[in-house]
Formats: structure tokens, C-alpha cells, sequence
């Protein structure tokens, strides 16, 4: 994996792809979907994301302030389904579904090796946990995948329904 | 236009669609673009999006406490591309990009009539708008239009580079 510069972190969460956020607590790993996750500013990037208190990752999440998200490209997506329809609580999903967890530089959750961008991210506010289950992340250090050329990502339309990216289409915008 | 269940919204905002916003304020609609939304709860409908305070239509956000996120498919992507490289402090943008204002059922701010689908929202908690910028909203009532079939929508990758929905794929999910 190569590193990218945090400040292009938001070209590729601002198009709302499903992504996995793994975390790291006692020694073990896990991985959840998300699709709720938005950013909230450009660099150092920051981001917004809900994990459910239903979720085995929340208290991960919560007790140690890291994650990585990682985005998935289209051939993942039975993965990203059987990911999101399981719990850590009871299975090794990195285990159970091929998944490959690689050492982050600044978190002690793991970069997964499969998807073609990873970021590694810690809790910097809180103040939003209780009341929506909203944690705000700062992107540390960013990585991607020069062998996945134009990934096409996924976005959720709810109940395993998938858009998956198609053509693109480039105008002149005086802003990012 | 014809109403949209509220438990539905999610199903439109979490694949992460590039959106329009509107408010009225003083009688006077405005409309920016806005890529940086998220689902918080799935019913009633609640909204995390954030409007920068150098948006001209922030203030009035602030203010109302009222706006619309309507949707557009791709053929309006070029009027997308307009809305958010213009301001609303010098130019009427419905009238310059032939946007059609309708009135809305339960805020000031107005639907447009060209996108597939409009959710009223109101301001419902501003506790994080000093800090990002970011406004939570709920969704008091949604619009389609069931004459426009299958929708693309479009996803912003910076600077005017979009990436439009292309194929669907539908798998088993236990979950929403």
C-alpha cells in the first residue's frame, strides 16, 4: 500500500461509499459495515461517523478511540454483506470471511489488505456518543492500493441493495 | 410529487448522493449544493449535514431553522455543477439555472420540482454548529416524483469530478 496524502482523504468518503471499520481491543480484531459516515472538514480530515451502541465495535470503538475505515471496491461486496450480517461477538470475521488484517502506522486497529483505501483514524470528540452514537475521527495517516486501478466503490440503498459506481463524469468546478 | 414514507428516507441519503439544499428566508429562496450529509436514525428520519459558514445559505439555515435536501438525477448534473459555483448573495439561482421552486407542505424553504425526490427538514439540534458547521435535521416530510423511474444519481469525487450509479446488485441482508 502506498500513502495518501490527508488531504485528499475526502475525495474518497464525500461519494458515500459503504466501508468497513475495523478496531482493535484486547488483542482482537474486528470489522464492521457502515454506511453512516460523512466528512466534516478537509485537512487534517475530519469525520463523523455512527456506530450503533448495537454494535459489537462500539465498545471497541469507545474504549480504545481508534478504527480504521477501509473502502471496498465492488468485487467485495458479498464480503461487505456477510460482514454487516454477523458480530464479533461470536465469530473471527477476519477469519471467517479471507479477510487480511495488516498493521496501521499510528492505530492499533488493522489496514485490511483486500480494499484499495484505508485510513487510519482516531476519536478526537466524543461529545455526540451518547445522544447519537456519533463519533467525530481525525484521519492520521492514509493508504491506498496502486494495484486497483479506478475502484469502482458501493453504496447502500438499504436491504442488500447496491449502486455500484458507473460512468464518471468530470465538469469545471471552481471549488472542491 | 407524491409522499414518501419518513422510514424510507435513509434509503436515499445513506448511498451518499451528491444533494441540493434550500431555505427561504425574508421570502427569498436560495439553493447550494451539499455532499456532506449523513443518516444518524432511521425513523423519524434524522440528518447530519454540514453547511460551512461561507455558504450564503448558512445563515439562513441558522436563522430558519427550516430547508429542503432534494435529490437530483444525473441530467441535472451540470445545473449541480452551477448551483455550487455560484452564490446566492448576487444571484437568484432558481431563475438563472431554470430551477423550479414548489412550495413545500411544512417549511418555507421550497421543493424543486426537477429532482426526483425532496424531504422537508427541520433544524432539530445546533449543539454542533459552532464547532463544524454541522446542522442535525429531521426529515418532517418526503416527496417523490414516480414519473422519474430508477433514478442515477451522482456522486462528488472533488473538483467536479462526479461518479454517476451504474449497475445494481441486490444480496440477502438481515439488516436494514
Amino acid at each position: 500500500m502506498k500513502a495518501l496524502a490527508l488531504g485528499k482523504v475526502y475525495q474518497l468518503l464525500e461519494p458515500g461509499p459503504v466501508v468497513l471499520l475495523t478496531t482493535a481491543r484486547g488483542g482482537r480484531a474486528n470489522v464492521m459495515t457502515m454506511s453512516w459516515h460523512m466528512m466534516l472538514e478537509f485537512e487534517p480530515p475530519l469525520i463523523a461517523c455512527v456506530c450503533s451502541g448495537a454494535n459489537y465495535s462500539f465498545e471497541a470503538l469507545r474504549a480504545t478511540g481508534e478504527c480504521v475505515i477501509a473502502i471496498p471496491a465492488r468485487k467485495l461486496t458479498a464480503k461487505v454483506v456477510k460482514v454487516g450480517n454477523s458480530t464479533g461477538r461470536d465469530t473471527d470475521k477476519f477469519k471467517a470471511f479471507k479477510l487480511t488484517p495488516v498493521a496501521a502506522g499510528q492505530v492499533q486497529a488493522p489496514l485490511i489488505k483486500e480494499c484499495f483505501a484505508n485510513i487510519e483514524c482516531k476519536v478526537v470528540d466524543r461529545a455526540m456518543v451518547n445522544r447519537y452514537n456519533m463519533f467525530i475521527l481525525e484521519g492520521v495517516q492514509a493508504w491506498i492500493d496502486p494495484k486497483q486501478k479506478n475502484p469502482k466503490t458501493i453504496h447502500h440503498h438499504g436491504y442488500g441493495k447496491f449502486a455500484v459506481d458507473g460512468a464518471t463524469i468530470t465538469l469545471k468546478s471552481a471549488k472542491a
